[in-house]
């Protein structure tokens, strides 16, 4: 059985916690901020524009996602945005550093059934301190042998965290809410992907269903992820 | 030999490369484009209170700094700083993150000489992908056997880094231009520390020279390194 699956890698935000929906609130208080210059459909597109221009400067992350509310604050209004707005839009970020984390349902119970029996790694993107911070808060820390906080996904990023902490790409899985993150560069790599959609999923993460792909599985939240492993063996 | 030093741990910003003086050439920036609003000194001390303030939201890097930036404009010009400043601070930020990255006398001849013979780790904080992005740049990523980009350094930190990629702190030396980050904890943590001061240490990386410390060590340059090794065995 040198093919079964020892080393289990999860995605953090909106696999074990709810991420997604900060950024959403926030982009709400933006809209309403700016609401006196632009719509609301305009503003988030600039701000889309924004984010996907500054990724290479910023990567991903609260800081950024701050920096890019800003720059696009400035540009919308011509130069005539008031400096309080700005200041409501840095609260705003600082705010996000600190909200509270929200374990999404069956996370602890599936980490607890599968902590000891299988490696169980934490693999995840963002600003370092932030995603820190976030495990701490969710007490889910001591259940993960290995924690890889990473500036982006890729085939190559999964092939040497599974060499380093597990027994290569061949015998790991990786989950998460991202087909694009998590799931088909998991793949890509040689492994197995499990897709575990949220409602709120960024843009920028979506890319199609793998098709035809024998180690593609999807379900519909994380406490049915122990079946679909029992059955792969 | 079991006392012998296996692994060595480099700092990277101002030990292996130049990194303050693009903070004081922005700094500079900034106080030129707020020399209408507030002298140089009183700007620069309040943008200290403000990075001290955010460094529990933030932790350390450019992202945070440029988000300081941005928020003490907006104090010390009561809420009237023109937008177009504060898009030359995103500008000048974003300049910081793609600055050419220029490597310290002697760096790469003391990492060749020191790799194969010990475990080399590159042991830095700040923002993940900046941090990622300078060692590529640098071209001294093949010297290193491993690299760790940490939210803070304290002995725990260092603890964990040198027993997972070395002997444990007994058997390893740290290497910095930070006696608070990078000295003084590897020493509490029971290893060696080496501390080779830069002309600019931001001030908050300030902490006394330890005194009758057998396990502390000053140079003048990173060249001197070796001679301090060999003498220890």
């Amino acid at each position: 059985m040198t093919s079964a699956i020892s080393t289990i890698g999860f995605d953090a935000d909106d696999t074990l916690w709810q991420n997604e929906q900060f950024f959403r609130m926030t982009e709400k208080q933006f809209a309403a901020l700016l609401a006196d210059y632009a719509s609301a459909d305009h503003l988030m597109e600039r701000l889309l524009e924004a984010e996907k221009r500054n990724l290479r400067h910023y990567g991903f992350g609260i800081k950024g996602f701050t920096l890019s509310m800003i720059e696009t604050a400035i540009e919308v209004t011509a130069g005539k945005v008031p400096a309080a707005v700005i200041g409501d839009i840095l609260d705003a970020g600082r705010e996000m550093l600190s909200h509270p984390v929200e374990t999404l349902p069956r996370v602890r119970e599936t980490l607890e059934a599968l902590s000891g029996r299988y490696r169980l790694v934490m693999i995840t993107k963002g600003d370092l301190f932030d995603q820190e911070r976030k495990l701490a808060a969710s007490g889910l820390g001591d259940l993960f042998d290995a924690v890889e906080i990473v500036s982006d996904k890729s085939a190559s990023t999964y092939r040497r965290i599974f060499a380093r902490h597990g027994d290569g790409p061949e015998r790991a899985m990786m989950v998460g809410n991202s087909l694009k993150s998590d799931v088909v560069p998991a793949i890509e790599a040689g492994g197995w992907g499990v897709y575990v959609p949220h409602d709120l999923t960024w843009v920028l993460e979506h890319v199609p269903e793998p098709e035809g792909e024998p180690r593609y599985r999807k379900i519909a939240g994380i406490g049915d992820l122990l079946p679909v492993i029992d059955a792969i063996g």
